[in-house]
């Protein structure tokens, strides 16, 4: 099976579509989960795949870190390590590295940066990125880059999509390509048009298997994204799948795939799940909330998931307020549930040609709240 | 179906049995599955049948703290909170009001005490304590009772069992009878064979469904519980179920089953699970130990769950390691599983007639130790 994407559908700019992989198909628009570290955090394998989730994330920087990419190797990858046999989208290691490492230097070669864990130091380069997601068997590799901080002038944001795109030069050639495996460049630019016009014309000289829009979800806020969005995705081609790299609330999806965005990534998720937050048809609900001590109906009618089907908001505002685990467990199956629905059913609305018609529905809903 | 219990085989004083209940049969010797505050801690439901549970227990004390027994009838028993349609024990309160609770008062009445949270005061009467467990629903109600401190006088322990006994008699007056429910009386009299005789007698002529063996376990040692259970088991009626509360390890149960035990209950196995500590049928390993790191067996070779069947011990290591949730979930269900497996392995041993070489050939692979 070679690394493809079939665009089967346009509803004004969204987007439905079929990728193909060595380790499975995705249908698209989808959300990838995220496993930070080898694990979905308060998942089995078995679990994330219950959600409906067709393809998931595993984050470089904290598998080079621990266990060790070599290590990772020698058990087989990271499929095998993680029990997780469908397609893996592996990041390049680049925004931990903004985010979490100590003393951090970059350079024109790469970037020098001591672990968050222990303080031990490392060299990332372009080269030892592909050769580290090559090592976790990522279905789906990532160019090294900068992640252009939020706010930029335009001359900082020049320079930094500049050393990103040299960046992706270097990813692309180190590249062991494989059957079914694919890489991904990532267009910076910050919220200047002319550097994202840049960004993406180079980027797809270097005929990429599939691009990613990085440097949003940094602090911008949801209208300038989507103002970058408006015209981003154009610049992208057509045929190859588009991912929005961090993003986001339900509400970031819907008004994303509207804007021609295929794939997403977001801890948002899986975090809110671990502190009550559940995103639902009706809304946003803090299962901490005193208001579900004796609320017997299910967090959302309607939802497959296991804390739907089974248990009580009453019992899921127990268990938080015990701290038990499964609360976290629950809650986290349920958001991931949720956010594969949410991109299920667009899916289903693009091809029927009804996507605007269903984020109305799907906003209303949200205004809901938790009283019938 | 009627509450009752079939005794099917003894080798020696090992039993093998039936238990029949209103929420369906457990086969003995059992493992009882320690869910607290109605959830067997880092597990769903699904999972805790998935280690071969037939029934779970749940702590009367905390479950009135939270959520409070009449809002557990309200949301239709513990059995429907927690997905849990198997038989459920519960425990009495005691136990905690005695290790966990502050400011408690003992009088010839009941308990008084404050809540461990949030210092609210409590009046516990055996009376109470069996309208609690009627509310919570549970399978099998257990006696009020006095766990008898280690080490106690003759003078103190006699004291205790007989304030422990008249708790007994209220509560067996106080225990709602429903069709396929039982009530469980409690043995106490500490390491005083005497003081075991008479307890033993006056519970029996209350004609429970079955007798618990409380306070053992509490310190005093295998040797002198054994020394106990020795002579303790025979007091009791022949065609009741035994249960011992709060044991233990592996080869407590081994041992104590030898002795005429049916069913136990203990945190070990899920405590350890979420501590790194695995119970396998190698002996126990610490799963944060660096030796693992590169380990790319199964944690335990022939063991059914999901660690075992899915994944190393190094992936599991590396949980440990980075303290993911999925750790915990992983092991708890392991060592539940080898619990399970272990009281399956006696059953079926017991009913060919070689207990003995099942027990010596378990130890024998306790010692075996991480290396092949």
């Amino acid at each position: 099976m070679s690394f493809s994407f079939d665009l089967l559908a346009k509803d004004g700019a969204a987007r439905a579509g079929l990728l193909h992989t060595a380790h499975g198909d995705v249908p698209t628009p989808t959300f990838m989960a995220v496993g930070t570290a080898g694990t979905v955090k308060a998942m089995t394998a078995d679990a994330v795949r219950a959600t409906g989730a067709n393809i998931v994330l595993g984050n470089t920087y904290h598998l080079m870190l621990r266990p060790g990419a070599e290590r990772v190797a020698r058990l087989g990858g990271l499929h095998k390590m993680m029990d997780w046999s469908g397609p893996i989208l592996t990041d390049s290691g680049g925004f931990q590295i903004m985010s979490l490492a100590k003393l951090r230097k970059l350079d024109e070669t790469g970037v020098t940066f001591q672990s968050h864990i222990d303080g031990t130091a490392y060299h990332l380069t372009p080269e030892r990125s592909m050769e580290i997601q090559y090592q976790l068997d990522a279905t789906i590799t990532m160019v090294l880059d900068e992640c252009t901080k939020f706010p930029a002038t335009h001359e900082e944001a020049a320079v930094s999509m500049r050393l990103s795109t040299r960046w992706a030069k270097r990813s692309r050639d180190a590249f062991v390509r494989r059957e079914g495996y694919g890489q991904f460049g990532i267009m910076q630019g910050s919220t200047f048009k002319d550097l994202r016009q840049e960004s993406a014309a180079t980027l797809s000289e270097l005929e990429f298997e599939g691009y990613a829009i990085g440097g949003l979800a940094v602090g911008e806020g949801q209208e300038a994204m989507f103002e970058v969005l408006d015209y981003a995705t154009d610049l992208l081609p057509a045929q190859k799948p588009r991912y929005l790299m961090g993003v986001g609330t339900p509400d970031d999806l819907l008004g994303s795939v509207a804007r021609g965005v295929d794939m997403f990534d977001c801890v948002m998720p899986t975090r809110a799940g671990r502190t009550a937050r559940a995103f639902t048809s009706r809304g946003i609900f803090n299962m901490r909330n005193a208001k579900f001590q004796d609320d017997s109906r299910p967090l959302d009618e309607g939802c497959p998931c296991l804390a739907c089907t089974r248990h009580t908001r009453a019992y899921l505002h127990h268990l938080f307020r015990c701290e038990e685990m499964l609360g976290p467990m629950l809650l986290t199956a349920h958001n991931l549930t949720y956010y594969q629905s949410l991109m299920q059913g667009a899916r289903k609305n693009i091809l029927a040609g009804e996507y605007t018609t269903y984020c109305d529905n799907v906003r209303d809903g949200w205004t809901q709240g938790t009283e019938p």
